[in-house]
């Protein structure tokens, strides 16, 4: 069964930037599935800031295995209630794929527990990714090293927790580095934060950029059914306990009693 | 110099519950507290949950290096813009100690991106704290294990991200395990939560306990200048790139302007 | 395609004890290999010590994928070039799954680089594993505990380096804990560690351990092209560089000279 | 009391190559253990590849805090003997600190378990190291980057495994980047490895390579006692089970007989 995947864009610039409207003209969040799509092991739809619930109902992020999220300017438009959404769904299981200006987006400060932050500057500059992790999965099929001939930059130091894996390392023209993919877990979803990706230029019709995003949403999927409640502690009370035992001393709870939270 | 702490206690319990006045009738904040002091190493002072801004205002955060949280009944209690402004502290460099029920408090869930849930059980059986990484400066004079008798249970799955290092793990009389010492870093601040310590018990009292405690301190301090602003994103202009660039290509940003958030 | 994956194993208390020939007829390696040939997704042979080369060619380790390994009384047997054949294969995209009590076996030391201690006791007692990551690919299928009524206890601390991740935590009847499941990459070689395995119980015909023996392997799989030489330093000439620049200052290496090892 | 370190240089290009011996006429070892003594918490002596154990009894490490290596051109010539000495002095608690060219030392492939290759370029290029953990103990004092005008590049992939944390990123003009500055934890033992280090330019006159140095020795300091026998696997009986328990089943060891290895 194909990988069910989300491509959420906030499609802004792409309404009200005409570079950003010529390069991407059905919007990002298209290119981008198109991009996957062509993968018969990926079955890619979208998403966007302006629909109902920002198009990500409880409904359809149950039936989702990986939200890829792009945002940039309108961050702050994003619901409380749908960023927690879609956080419980990755504690229970959905892969997130973070692209550039998402590192600031709501979702994946939430999920990091940092920061986020980074230097930058946009002045079309060559950027050139080289891999930490050979044959790790994200980077099936490619080289070495790739370049992206217009990026902006980012700079470290990056405010994120220190990564699962480090699989790729940028270089830039202006004299910056970057840890431009990184791998971590919460819960039981895989995260992905993949720096390219600036909107105003064409970096998601790069093919080596497709092949990261292709490669990136099948090794976020994780298969095991979605876990219904993240935020569980059951009581597992004394007369149920695996070895027996009694109880003791003094008591705080009642019986039966949840915990408190 | 010695380590500024803050033992921070919900102080709730210790006032409506005779057991825990009992054990603590100073509250668990001064217990841990004078714990603490005995290491001459170490200056540490209290703040609860009545205070105003439950004793945490900027100006004390500024000069505190480490913060010790424990929490139960009133999570819930505490003010969100306290609980950033303690994230703030921490991503600066301050260090942060969560004890036991504290595994839900808002500040360690905050920093997690996690739900950091666990299974319970209140019936005052033993646990025996195993190091996993002898030698660890959190482990300094401790034998390779130790017991406390009567302790509440919190079994696996944690639901926390995978840690820096794991420090201890408990054996449960009842049949269950638990990492109960774990540690991660979070922008310039290191944390360390360690399981022991509910109220109904005299854990607090336990001198492996206390030494535990008296070296995470020294662990977690970070003797670094606090990071002014741990959210700053800077512009690095084209014209002070640390090589010569030029500009090329399109622009989305003005000269000048911040950066999306 | 299916998984190529070859168990190793030992087989000497199996020809030499009654006991083991008893539960293991056929050896260890074979049981566990039907195991693993329960999946259609994995094709399972076997290799012994007593074999040419330990059954482990060049030719044979360049067709497998994941090598399963068992070992014991014999550790010291095992030569040192076919340790060093099988790293090079484990840094080249093989994974490695290594069982029980080749913790002390020297493929697994080696990848390690570490001494891979623990303490033990032979007294046939009950095992619990609860898993600590909950839906891991490793624990597909699992419920957060399992059972094994007769083990060998092996005993924290565990001298292994921090793992990637922590999947499975071991109580035992006598009071121990063990870090049972653990995770590593070397190179391009996904490596798991499983505790349990003891030959004097009939461990590796528990439905739960086999299934866990059968998700690993799937884990453990690169499906990326092995490395050909996991050790190449190559040199990349200053006429070659992918930014101009020009040589300068003085010069240890000669033109063309290999590095330094 | 003051970190007692050892600066183990190999000693032969300093004796063999004008250009190495002009900016080092005491030897590299020298000049590196002057800019630690340069700290009063630190008492640095030399060791070198010409001595009896290559200066480095079992005595000596026995009273040593930190070892500090460079080797190049002679990796092969350092004893086998002494090699398994230091890695178990590393594993009992010493640290270790790997520059430049010992990535591929014998000590620091037998504590990775890794390749540890990487490519390389000797053009005399400007390197820049980035900070990726602002703050780090390693960092304090350093600016976000700093540069060095004459280096050998180093570039991705390093064939090491994931760190502990990564402390330092650099750029390089040719068009590489390396991650620079690596932590790991080997047993009670901190590992630090540094990229910069050249023989053939002035690197350990800079005074930022200095303070990176002094930071990073008092970083890998563990003020623990020794672990005597870091291989210890003991045996725990029965009758001294912590919980009481009955052998039961089957038995392969012999009472009181030694674990097999």
């Amino acid at each position: 069964m194909s990988v069910r995947t989300i491509v959420w864009g906030e499609n802004v610039h792409e309404q009200t930037n005409e570079v950003v409207a010529g390069i991407y003209p059905r919007g990002m969040h298209n290119c981008i599935a198109d991009a996957l799509n062509a993968d018969p092991a990926i079955t890619a739809t979208t998403a966007t800031l302006q629909e109902q619930d920002h198009g990500l109902t409880p409904e359809r992020l149950a039936a989702t295995d990986v939200l890829v999220w792009w945002g940039h300017a309108a961050h702050g438009d994003v619901k409380e209630e749908v960023v927690e959404r879609v956080a419980d769904a990755v504690w229970g299981g959905m892969g997130l794929i973070a692209l550039h200006s998402a590192h600031f987006s709501k979702i994946f400060k939430r999920l990091m527990g940092a920061p986020c932050n980074l230097s930058w500057r946009e002045a079309g500059e060559r950027e050139r990714l080289w891999l930490t992790s050979r044959n790790h999965p994200i980077a099936a099929g490619l080289p070495d090293h790739f370049e992206l001939e217009y990026e902006e930059m980012y700079g470290e130091p990056f405010g994120v927790p220190e990564p699962m894996e480090t699989v790729f390392v940028s270089w830039f023209q202006g004299g910056e580095v970057f840890r431009s993919g990184l791998t971590w877990r919460r819960g039981a979803g895989n995260i992905f934060y993949f720096r390219p990706g600036h909107e105003a230029y064409p970096t998601f019709h790069d093919p080596n950029v497709q092949l990261v995003l292709r490669n990136a949403v099948k090794w976020a999927h994780n298969p095991a059914p979605r876990i219904a409640d993240p935020h569980a502690a059951p009581n597992r009370p004394t007369r149920d306990a695996l070895e027996k035992i009694s109880e003791r001393g003094p008591s705080l709870h009642e019986k039966g009693q949840e915990g408190f939270r």
